[in-house]
């Protein structure tokens, strides 16, 4: 028996719409220490890893670990019939196949029960280390989505560049170039308007623009947005989720030798694609993605994680996962025998390792 | 000579809003008592009637029983064109065949003359005889249009049941249920936001919903709306218009086998097709509907009521309409040899009784 | 050199929104006087002006005249990326093909600089000659944009008709016809609310309502627009921009015979058409646009003006353009032998004169 009452439902609403166009299909885990999710984007490049503390709800009780497979789309569907103000329940019984919504309004008056049933998803739980980022930057979500939709206007990478006076984002495309910075300011009136940066050294990386507004539609949850930096480590952005826990996306970032951006030069309205570039093969490895086929900067990149199979680590909250950071793989994978070396990839290594998947909740907190 | 002025335009405005998507074409029909209307959807599975009477209008003038053949979308574009404070005119000169919209600014300073060319369009009245209902349900209109939509992104039919305790409204589809129940509750501060059941005896009905989320435009006519049901009788939707009169959506309930509810079980995200299903000829009576052809639970259904042709009842409000509940015909159509006995119809069984449209209409109050 | 620095950044963003849908690329002519554009729509049948007046910058400084030629769509796509409250700076180093557009928010925490390629257009400068216009309708942009709006989803041209008494709109289509009528009214308590007319003589004219509705879109710059008229003249269209300068649009007005206006009678719902329309072959002067090949009635039109090779003239603001009326030229286009004589265009007679288009702006004020 599984069951979860959140009264404060629109959580869980903006959660499912931040989701629902990032990840098809997830497993939900469901411990004694709270209800969480990990999970690859549909194109197995970005990977989002939610966690909601049993201390949070109303009530909560959890006999034993269970997950649950859910469609995100369809729980989505399901979550949008609940009011904004409407508390939530979420129930499973030992042994059936199907997770029972249930919407109350404020009054009581309205009642609302919706079924779905569960589904079979195959994934591999990964042991997100423990790290010390060399940036983190803490800013308005609301300024970083617009950010992100902005340059998404001109380019499709943003290249983000921390330093001490602040963090840039930047992007060329066809039309142009831009460069926004935004300046630490830890005095303004109001300390939700701040932007505090925490580096041990400056950090450049580029990453896919159009992942970058998927992260942003988590904005809702939070009014601050916190972006966690190493050189070849994936980017973290992270949105606090009330009192009660977090959602965070995982990208790695994209490669790109010095040349083959400068080689993106703009004569008039068209891209001016150099000779060099044609001669790199395009990377891809197993990902999909809807990428149009003349971008050559646009690499393939796949985010790989350690599984993990320690089981001192594996269940969620009781033992924290501390990991060395040696544990933490960079995989430069080379699709064909010439590779180019320019592809930084964090590779799930074991799938072979069979992992059961029930239990093997991963604490990164 | 027909004017009619009408000083809050935007009801008009609100009504064509409402009836635009549903009816194609339709004759309003006036008289000294008002100005009123009655058609069927465009696929002939849903009846409207609007009543505005001549007490609610500014100024109301009509020497003789006019009937006036509109098509609602190219009306609605015209009174579109109304602000929402512009007082409304609508006139027509005796032996002419075209109406005119005026709409005057609250100011006086900007008025507008739409006048658009009258059709002669072939209609039947439809004697609607004054029935008791064995439950109906008051309720805020909101709350009916948002369960009306919420259901709808789950299943393609809602199962209404009402019972002293409350009004509930079930859907099954691919994805999962639903079901939502809105308690009986008198005792709100606000009265406007009572649930209030009004029954002999409790009734369970199964419509479609995309004619229920038709009928929910009228919400913001508005803030109640009246749910009237019976057993083996369309169902009711009406829509109060201030002191003037009401917008009314018949409806007639959908009959499906114990057994084919059962049938419609999800495995996983698909629906498995019971084969007895498959052995049952779909039912199509004259009307075309533009639903998948693999839903075998969305029969096709005809709503049919007695032609009136006793002229006694055939003015509006003169005489008022005393049908005797007999009067009133329940009638399975059999399309083909074998009917399987499960479609209710109300069938409009005279048209060859040429009945003069001109001067009919019914008071159904 | 060129810099001018714009506190009310959300002005260009408005200018910019207005004009993108309109006008492809431009020139936009960058003197000591001010920042100034002139330029066809994409299918050469309507003018736009703008004048934003040196005095109205912060800072403005221009070391000598220099033409920018710009992609309308991607100088909005930068502007977009400027917040409402951003201050706007625009730059250009001399020896460059690049222009930058700086945004800073007003907390000056965050600093955007996008850079754009400049485009060579090639392109005429037309005279505008200073006229006296027989009727000139001062009213409340948002009244002019709605009514435009709302005629067009009626008909294709309106007919504007100027008298003592008020201006009046009317349009006709298949589904019948509608006039609105402004009354001049110079008491309301509101003087931003008042109609006023001043004229000599009443002008009735008829224009694309698709090109009115695209000048509309300059609304949210000006709470009251100037429509100024005369007959055998383009209509201008003007949108004050604060204190700073003005945004125009001409359009040279249809010429239809009164008959084929009279030809255009609705019966029923479709449009009947009469046979001697049909032997009138279609007017095409090197105007390329979207209109349905089988509205008889939208003749294709080209407003043309005298390019102005007097360089005294020239020189934006320092010299008025004293143009005398005779220098504006009528000309009637006979693209075939068989003229029917019903055109009224003003071309661009002297593209072989070779001016310098980079010092030649006009100042039509």
């Amino acid at each position: 028996m599984f069951e979860l009452r959140l009264v404060q439902g629109s959580l869980l609403k903006k959660v499912l719409e931040s989701l629902k166009d990032l990840v098809n299909d997830a497993n939900f885990d469901c411990s004694a220490t709270g209800f969480s999710l990990q999970a690859m984007d549909s194109s197995h490049v970005a990977l989002v890893t939610l966690l909601l503390r049993s201390e949070g709800f109303e009530h909560y009780r959890c006999d034993r670990n269970i997950t649950m497979g859910m469609n995100m789309g369809n729980m989505a569907k399901m979550l949008k019939c609940a009011g904004n103000d409407d508390i939530i329940t979420i129930k499973a019984d030992d042994g059936t196949d199907t997770v029972t919504f249930m919407f109350e309004s404020p009054s009581q008056d309205k009642i609302a029960d919706f079924e779905m049933k569960l589904m079979d998803i195959d994934s591999e739980h990964l042991g997100i280390p423990e790290t010390e980022y060399e940036a983190i930057v803490r800013m308005p979500s609301a300024e970083f989505a617009r950010i992100c939709k902005d340059l998404s206007t001109i380019g499709d990478t943003v290249a983000i560049s921390v330093t001490k006076e602040g963090v840039g984002f930047s992007t060329r495309g066809d039309i142009g170039t831009a460069n926004t910075v935004c300046r630490q300011n830890t005095s303004v009136d109001n300390p939700e308007n701040a932007t505090v940066i925490e580096m041990e050294q400056s950090v450049t990386q580029t990453f896919a623009l159009r992942y970058m507004n998927s992260f942003a539609k988590a904005t809702p949850l939070a009014n601050r947005v916190t972006i966690s930096m190493s050189s070849e480590l994936p980017l973290v952005v992270e949105y606090k989720i009330a009192e009660m826990g977090h959602l965070r996306f995982y990208l790695a970032p994209k490669i790109e030798e010095e040349e083959e951006i400068a080689g993106q030069v703009e004569t008039g309205n068209r891209k001016e694609t150099k000779s060099k570039l044609e001669k790199k093969p395009e990377v891809k490895p197993m990902v999909v993605e809807e990428s149009e086929p003349d971008k050559e900067s646009q690499l393939k990149l796949e985010i790989k994680f350690e599984p993990k199979t320690n089981s001192e680590v594996n269940t969620l909250g009781e033992t924290k996962c501390k990991v060395e950071s040696d544990d933490y793989t960079l995989v430069e994978t080379k699709p064909e025998a010439e590779s180019n070396g320019d592809i930084c990839t964090l590779v799930e290594t074991k799938p072979e390792a069979e992992s059961n998947s029930e239990a093997q909740v991963m604490d990164v907190e």
